[in-house]
């Protein structure tokens, strides 16, 4: 659970309990991605009770249970889903079969909440759309790469209170260290993780949705290789693209697994926002070269003049307040579930489209 | 020409003479781009002798002469272009009368050096590179962003050690303010300055094929928009395109007119390396936010380490005395002349290619 290891990375905040103990009961199922913990500990955070944890490996569930004692484990998933407390379930399961548990989670009408990506085909999405339809259940997803970064989140302020004019582009990097030996066997298996457009690229086009308000986006060119990695012959260790949105704002995007083992950090994220009336820098895990750890610097720069903050411990994550009121009040103020589907939608077109580049020898 | 003026930027160096003065003569011919001082600048401080300037508005060369005393005013493009001393014409016509000048100094047996983009048309590269056949003669190309930037150089000197590895991507911001007042007439019109893609990507594109060490390339999107400026319609305020080499290796880049006046400096314009071992971002211009007016820093993260560099007046500016060395002993060391034209063929052809995007109203 350190800054160095993406995989675990479970960022933590100042607790703002939005509902009394009890109120807003959750469990933890399907223990396979790490980020099941920073999924937890922004709902534990916002007020909710953490009751069941369910994984069919004990090992994961104990060391589940050390980080979250108060969840109890559970048997079998079906006694999570009988269990009428559970108002939601929380899961980062193998990627592919996300949709499969979701669909489960709605059919025993509970809220779900995934990993990204939520999913990994077309096939899957219009499962999970109808299911949404049919249980007036929520959907929604852990896009961490914005609701739970500080930085993030103070850039979408920013952009709200018109401090760049109409954002017109929205450029991401996304790379992140491979430490491949601690990565199970399906983090390597297409089929399994989706791609790396779907996969670590979803983070991208939700935020260029989110930043710019679009409603929905074409991509316009997507790629992907292995340049580097012959040993994994089914890893994608780069993939770009390219995408414009119905409201003509348009965005770039590169994700890779090329973070070299000496930078101080798993990945230095970076969002680029560009406006009509100036630009934001968001760089997300590390300002490169201060070797002071810190995370969480914005810079802008508008009309008015040229700005540096440093925003750690100061925003917090609204999302996992918003998201629990949403759940009680049937609300979509967190996120709204078309917006949940686009991102996973052109992420799964990214990848589907993509053009397989790569190096000569 | 001060650092918040784009359109006159003129870096200065240490003065490195390779050759005595008289040794190389050369002379400025169309001043209506402010990048003839840095390209005088350049090849002055590198040992050239600057016997003749000329430009067919008196205030144009009255204002040189100013900046370079040395310089004696002629009374017609003929009159230097018969002057047998005369090895090298500088030039900074608008952007479409560039090749033609370049054919008109390649007839009177001279080698060209003009500001980028060097040309507007393919007809127009067809014609350079049989007049640069027919006449042995040079058209070289001042890709100021990288040749004339000692972060851009000393990037290159990482990349030529090895220090990430092979580069697999290259990506490139370059924003510039627009500060449309100061601007001429012929910078409005898409048949005079060629498009956003062809005038300032061409640095952009040109700094691709240098760092990854591309030969040529795809231009496989590209884009151009007018955002925000419904005043002068036929400028692009934007423009973004992808390519792949043909080694395999890929670029985004960015180009815009959106700086805001809150800026310190004429614009942020950055360079990111990815490679198989590592990465590097050049800051050119500004370190945003650090408000110290410091220019030319360079972040490196390898297998080693995280670095930064600050490295203002500490590279200088090979190019210049390397062009000179080329031009007296007939070699391609500064720049090979199918790097030169290879650049403009790419942003020509991206900006032939660009789908025309913009906001909806």
């Amino acid at each position: 659970m350190s800054l160095s290891d993406g995989m675990n990375y479970a960022p933590k905040g100042k607790p703002a309990p939005v509902v009394s103990p009890g109120e807003f009961v959750i469990a933890a199922v399907a223990l396979d991605h790490g980020h099941i913990y920073g999924m937890c500990n922004g709902l534990v955070e916002a007020g909710a009770t953490l009751k069941w944890v369910y994984d069919p490996d004990p090992a994961k569930v104990a060391a589940f249970c050390k980080a979250f004692p108060q969840a109890q484990p559970a048997a079998s998933e079906e006694a999570v889903l009988d269990d009428p407390d559970v108002q939601l379930v929380a899961s980062a399961a193998i990627t592919s079969l996300r949709c499969a548990l979701g669909l489960r989670v709605l059919a025993a009408d509970k809220d779900y909440f995934t990993d990204k990506a939520p999913l990994t085909t077309l096939e899957q999405l219009a499962q999970a759309r109808a299911a949404v339809q049919q249980s007036s259940r929520k959907y929604m997803v852990y896009y961490a790469e914005r609701i739970h970064q500080e930085a993030a989140v103070f850039a979408g302020q920013l952009v709200k209170q018109g401090a760049i004019g109409r954002v017109i582009q929205v450029m991401g990097l996304g790379p992140h260290r491979l430490n491949a030996p601690s990565r199970p066997d399906w983090f390597f298996k297409k089929s399994l993780y989706g791609g790396i457009l779907c996969d670590i690229g979803s983070h991208q086009i939700e935020q260029f949705l989110y930043y710019t308000g679009a409603h929905d986006a074409t991509v316009v060119r997507s790629q992907i290789a292995n340049y580097n990695h012959p040993a994994y012959p089914e890893l994608e260790d780069f993939g770009d693209a390219m995408l414009v949105a119905d409201n003509g704002a348009t965005q770039y995007f590169r994700v890779d697994w090329f973070t070299p083992d000496g930078l101080s950090t798993w990945g230095d994220g970076r969002s680029f926002l560009l406006g009509t009336k100036g630009y934001i820098e968001v760089r997300k895990y590390v300002n490169p070269g201060s070797h002071d750890g810190s995370s969480d610097h914005v810079f802008m720069a508008n009309q008015a003049g040229e700005y540096h903050y440093e925003v750690a411990g100061k925003v917090g994550y609204p999302f996992f307040g918003q998201l629990i009121q949403d759940c009680l009040n049937r609300t979509e103020t967190a996120m709204t579930q078309e917006h949940a589907f686009k991102a996973a939608e052109l992420c799964v077109k990214a990848e589907m489209q993509a053009a397989r580049i790569g190096l000569d020898s």
